[in-house]
Order: structure tokens, then C-alpha cells, then sequence
């Protein structure tokens, strides 16, 4: 297996010509692609679809592209559900996930008609107050198994350890209380592991949760219409393992969903709902950088221009990204470098004795699988500027879709004392 | 030992009628007092200087309240540099340490007349190039000595693995190639070790600089000016251990200085220089934030109106950072709780099965020692905004030094698409 990129170095060449490095540039034509296969994967339930959880990529020009392919949105908190509306998601187009709630959230979510998901059984009474006791048709609670959750292959993550959802004994007190509410149609949500790269794990999950849904319909009577798997199904970041086959994960799910809900007729078109941020924008992203320095100490150093600001998780989870040389393609990788960042921070390192073809000043490197979780968890360290966001066209042409930070936004939280007064109009571009 | 706070209930409650939680609030007088005490601790060298870390807490009003001790700033980036000359920081008051530089950043900070301290000697030619041979008079050169540090008490460090300074080779090179340049006073800067406490750190360090000045100064004939002892004198976040004594430390460097410069008249008046940024501010900088949600499930959990956001230290590095319920100071510790953000990531945890009297919900909780690399470190992830920073003034008044984010602030980057038009006005503030 290889991890290949979607873009040339004579194209990067064009583009800077328009946009300095670093930047973000997301594949259009991948993340179409990707969308539509998702979709084709669980086009055996027609009630499907996935809910693109912003927080991997909050960008307005990514949400429209998936919403042609029937995509909604899952928002965690009040700017993520401003953005969705924005870009014409409406009612139930719209998840609200969010855990430790803040109050007046609830109260947006509902005006947009979203559907909210309830991560505490707390959060009835919250909800109740702050509605005034006008709940919404259709509201979905999320599930916590607790205990530890294992797949055969070694996945194993600590859901009694996550401070999110409702054990089982609340959940199904939960509907109770929601039902005398005036609650009527229900869903339930999980979400148990972080990132699995194993076709097992949303068809394990699955059963989990439509035996749950069983449960939940036979002790308390609640029509349930949704089954949200939630997020988890990730990718691979290293070149040497296998991804994960979508059309073989819808058919997991497909098989369980008739396994357990096959001879139920009052439980029938039940719609399942998925929330992927990673598997669906991570491999279809790039951070496109250029080498600057070049230095020779204990170890062997390639600067470049870009730094943990632009891409966090090397340096947080000391994450592996894979790291292309435009136009060396094919050059062996006989150079053993760490390629840093500026920070003054010594994790600020995308890459740790990687072997790297011999990197020249002024060389592309395309940093891979940075389409989520990436930009969004960008910040502002050593006053450095988050970089712009570009979409590389189905044409093969950059179109601005963020535009870098200057400056001038940097200080934005200091217009109150005029502080950019003292400043040069030029620097502040 | 234990933590105290600057701050009562009674103060708070009346802070909050002002600025909604969560919000930064430093203790002017706290900020003051420690200033003090560091000039003092090195009052015996007549050139010492301390260069404030701006990234620890890159805020105007700090800045400038740490120049009435004679403080100068230490610059990372180009906004840092434009805050400290908007702040008044002039010429040799300003230290530029940066590594991975953009040259352009190299031509901002001689312009400033800043003293540039180089990473890396292939940063010379970079330098010449964009300075067009017109080298400061005066310039630094970082050193890293690889290898291991160890102090005696377990303290240990990996130079060897950083991506920091120029080897001892080099150095002397360095030197050579600069004066041939045309530069005339030298500094020599090195930074070896992360948040120590423990007060033989300073000395321990200075000594092997004051020796690499003698070496360089007789092997080149440079005339050096000033040592920079850099960072990492550092704080204890756990109440069980004890402070570092900023006077002992000045001590300390003091007994080395004499025994290594004490007999030579060719190297006299040269002046120590720090680079604190811990030290001088993480103690006075709290979160106050206010318990929002109980939450019962397999552990139980508070949670809280800031998140990872605002403070990213412990659920980046599973940092302690101490926390007070305010008006419970007295109470007995008797519960245990896992103390929560809202973010969709675990790990946005203020505090994990932490001893704590009963928190009741509309409690103020006192997150400690976030006065440096707190909100300097908070980033957008999740939509989440940026909290206001407060100076809570010598007369006990909470005055608005950084106001809070505004969606408006978040949705900035979009503005050449139109996005927040289709926005509430109401919304976006």
C-alpha cells in the first residue's frame, strides 16, 4: 500500500503563484467521490444519512458540497449551528451533539428545528426550563455501555472512562420522562471508539444499539426512527495499512440490521444515521508547505513554513502524517530527517526521523490526511497566523475557501484600547 | 504547602455582574510583588535584564505593566514584535528568538534594532541576504550542547533530541563569521530544560555558558556583552511541592559568575539576561469558570463553563493545574470528580478523580497557575470562542485588559464570501 497525492508539483507551482504556502488544499473531486460512496453504501436504508460532523471541518464551502450528496450536519455548539444554517441546513438536516451544554445552545438547536441528541439524562430539566417545557417531536439520547469495549483485532477504547452519555438503567428512564414530556419519536446515539480502522466496528456497534432500540421500544412503547451510530470509522495515517471499506461496513450494518429488526413489524424503517468527520474529509486534505531551512546539529532538521498552528496533532498526539516531496515522487527515501515547524516548542515536529527523499530549499512537502480534524484545531502559539484554506477544483484550479489570518485579526480582541493604532497599516495586512 | 487564591467569592460574584465566566483573571499585585523580587535576585549584575517570554501571555497591558521593572520583551514572531513596539519596548529592550525563522521576520526585528538572537548558523546567510550585509551591531547566538542534561535531583532534559541552538563547533564558528561581518558585542543564549523547579537550574546552566563565553572570547577575540539564561526556570503546579526561590537563584548565578569571570579583566560587566515567561506569570493568572452540569454516571462529573479552549494544558499534556471552589476554600475535601469542558474530546478534562468539596451547580471554580501558556494556548476547536482576560488591579476592581471572542471573531476568515449576511445580527456579538 502507498499513500498517493492528489496534486502535482508543477499545480502547486501555479497556485502559489495566487496563494503563499503554508496552506490547506482540500480534493474536490476526492471528497465527491468518497461522499458518494458513503451513500451508496447504505442506500439499503432509506432513511440514511450522515451527519457531517463540523468540528472535523468547519468550512461553509466543504458543507455545501457534501449537502448535494444528502449530508447533514452534526453541531457541537452554537457557532457550528450559526455555520450550518448559513448554509441552508434546516430542521432535522441539523444533529446537535453536545455534552455540558450550555443552555442557551439548546435553546438555538431548537429554534432551527434540529434534532437535538441528549447527552445527559441532567439535561431533561435543562432542556424543560430553558424550552419552557415546549420539547421538540423528535429527540434523540445518547448511550453509554460503560466498561471497556473491545473488538477482536485489538481496538479497544474505555467508554466507563468518557464523561459522554447515559448508562442503560438512564436512558430508558430517560425516554419515560421524555415521552410524558411529549416527546414522540425517538433515536438513540453512541459513540464508543475513537478513529477504528477495521470494517467491524460501526456493524458491532450497530448490534449493540439496535438491540438496545429493542429494548427501549419494548419497556417504555417510544417510536423509535433513528439509529445514530455516530463517529469512530476512521482511517489509516500510515502507508502500511489497510483503509477501511465503506461498502463493506454498510453491508456489516445492513446484516445486523436484519438480524435483529428482520421480524419486527413495529419496528420497521428504522433510518440509520452516521457522523463521520474523519473518514469523510481527512484523506481529501492537505497541508501544502515549502522548505525553508535547513540544519545540521545532532540531528538532521528541514524547516518549514508551516508549524503546529496549521496542523496541531503531530505535535499534541505526536500523530504520523505522511509527508509526500512534490515532484520527487519517486525519489528514494534515502535521507533521515525531522521536519520542523517554527514554534518554540520542541514537539513542533510533523515528522521524526522520517525517511524523506533529499529535500531541497524551496521544496514542496504535501503533509497527508489533514482534510479533518486539522485547521480546526488551529491556534494561535508564538502569535503565529492560521493559513488559508483552498479548494483544488474538479478543473484542477485553487479557490479560496478561508483566507489566512493577518494581523489585524490576531489583534481583533484588543480594539477596545487601540492598540493596532501604534501600529503600521502595512504589517497589520 | 498549599494554593491560595487572590481572589474571594464575594469578589467574584461582583467580577461577574461585569464579565460573564469564563473568564483570565491576573493579579496585578501578585504580577507586581514577583517583578520585584526578580529584579532584586539579580540586582547585583548591573546590566540584568529579564525579557518577558511574550508568548507565555502575549497581552498589552501586561506587557507594559512588566516594564516599570525594567523588563524587556523576548519575541517569537512578527506579531509579537509589532505588540512590544506598540507597547513601547524599544531597540535592545526587545530579544528575538525564534527558530525556523522567516527571513522577513529577521528584517522586521533589526529595523526594531531588537537584538537578534540566531538559532542556526546557516540563519548567517539567511541574515546577510535579507539584511543586505548590514549586520546589527550587537547579536546572539543560541547554543545547544546535546547530549543529556541531568541535574542532580532527577531533573533531565534532552538537548541532544531539540531542534534548538548550534553545536559547540559551530558556535565558535559563528562568532568568527559574524565579527568578519562586521559585529562588534555578542551575546551567548541557551535554553536546556523546561519548567524546573529546583533552584541549581540557573546556575547549574550559567556556569556552562559563563565557560563557552571564556572559550569563545579567547578563541575568537569577541567582545561578549551579556549571557542569556533563557527559560525554564519554572513553577510547581502541585500544592505538595515546594517554589523555586528567585533569590537563591540570583545567588546562585551570582556565586558562578564570580568564580568564573572573577579574575579576568577582559571580561568584565557582562550582563545576565532571562527569559521568563512561567515565572513571571503563571502564579498571578487564573480561569474562573462556573460549574454549569452534574453529571452521574460511571464516575462523577462537574462540568464547567470553560473548556480546552480556554486552558488546553490538561488535556494536551494531562497537565495538574491546582483548582479552589470559591467560598469553599475550608471545606473538606470529601468528593471526587472528573471536571469537564465541553468539547467532543474526552480528554477535556480540567481534573480527573480530584479530591474537591461538594460542588454545588452556579459555583465559581479557581483553575490555578494559568497565567502563562493558558491563553496564549487556546485555540477555536468545536466552534468554541475565546474567553475575556481580566487585571484584577492592586484596589481590588477587575479592569477588561483582552475582550472575549465574538462569533463575528470566528466567522472573521469568511468575510470575503458573504457568509455571516445570512447570519442574525444578534448572533454574531
Amino acid at each position: 500500500m502507498s499513500k498517493t497525492t492528489f496534486v502535482t508539483k508543477e499545480q502547486i507551482e501555479e497556485i502559489v503563484k495566487d496563494f503563499p504556502t503554508p496552506f490547506y488544499l482540500y480534493d474536490e473531486e476526492g471528497i465527491r467521490k468518497n461522499a458518494e460512496k458513503v451513500k451508496k453504501a447504505f442506500s439499503w436504508n432509506k432513511g440514511y444519512r450522515e451527519y457531517f460532523a463540523v468540528k472535523a471541518t468547519p468550512n461553509p464551502f466543504i458543507l455545501k458540497l457534501l449537502k448535494e450528496y444528502g449530508c447533514g450536519t452534526d453541531c457541537s455548539s452554537k457557532t457550528e449551528l450559526m455555520m450550518s444554517e448559513a448554509c441552508g441546513f434546516e430542521g432535522h438536516e441539523v444533529m446537535f451533539s453536545s455534552n455540558d451544554t450550555p443552555p442557551e445552545e439548546f435553546v438555538m438547536a431548537a429554534k432551527m428545528g434540529a434534532i437535538i441528541n441528549l447527552d445527559d439524562i441532567t439535561h431533561i430539566d435543562t432542556v424543560d426550563e430553558v424550552l419552557e417545557g415546549h420539547f421538540p417531536e423528535t429527540m434523540c439520547c445518547r448511550y453509554n455501555p460503560g466498561g471497556v469495549f473491545e473488538l477482536g483485532n485489538g481496538i479497544m477504547d474505555n467508554p466507563g472512562d468518557a464523561k459522554y452519555g447515559m448508562t442503560h438503567d438512564q436512558i430508558i428512564e430517560a425516554y419515560k420522562i421524555l415521552m410524558e414530556k411529549g416527546v414522540k419519536h425517538f433515536g438513540v446515539h453512541a459513540f464508543l471508539a475513537s478513529n477504528t480502522v477495521t470494517n467491524d466496528y460501526y456493524p458491532t456497534l450497530a448490534k449493540q444499539l439496535f438491540e438496545l432500540a429493542v429494548e427501549l421500544h419494548d419497556k417504555t412503547g417510544a417510536d423509535i426512527r433513528f439509529i445514530n451510530l455516530s463517529g469512530g470509522v476512521g482511517i489509516a495515517y500510515t502507508p502500511d495499512k489497510e483503509q477501511n471499506d465503506i461498502l463493506k461496513i454498510g453491508e456489516g450494518v445492513h446484516k445486523v440490521y436484519d438480524e435483529v429488526f428482520g421480524g419486527r413489524e413495529d419496528m420497521k424503517d428504522i433510518a440509520i444515521f452516521t457522523e463521520m468527520g474523519r473518514f469523510m474529509l481527512a484523506p481529501y486534505g492537505v497541508v501544502v508547505t515549502k522548505a525553508i531551512h535547513e540544519k545540521h546539529i545532532y540531528k538532521e532538521y528541514i524547516g518549514v513554513d508551516a508549524c503546529a498552528v496549521n496542523l496541531m496533532r503531530p505535535a499534541m498526539y505526536g500523530a504520523y502524517h505522511h509527508i509526500t516531496v512534490a515532484g520527487k515522487e519517486n525519489a528514494p527515501c534515502d535521507h533521515v530527517y525531522d521536519v520542523t515547524g517554527s514554534l518554540c516548542e520542541n514537539s513542533d515536529k510533523f515528522a521524526i526521523d522520517r525517511k524523506l527523499p533529499k529535500i531541497d530549499m524551496g521544496d514542496y512537502l504535501i503533509i497527508h490526511d489533514a482534510g479533518a480534524h486539522g485547521y480546526s484545531m488551529g491556534y494561535n502559539y508564538n502569535g503565529k497566523l492560521r493559513c488559508a484554506e483552498l479548494l483544488f477544483t474538479t478543473d484542477k484550479k485553487a479557490k479560496l475557501i478561508r483566507r489566512a489570518e493577518t494581523p489585524a485579526d490576531y489583534f481583533a480582541t484588543f480594539d477596545f484600547c487601540g492598540l493596532t493604532d501604534k501600529m503600521n497599516a502595512e504589517d497589520l495586512k
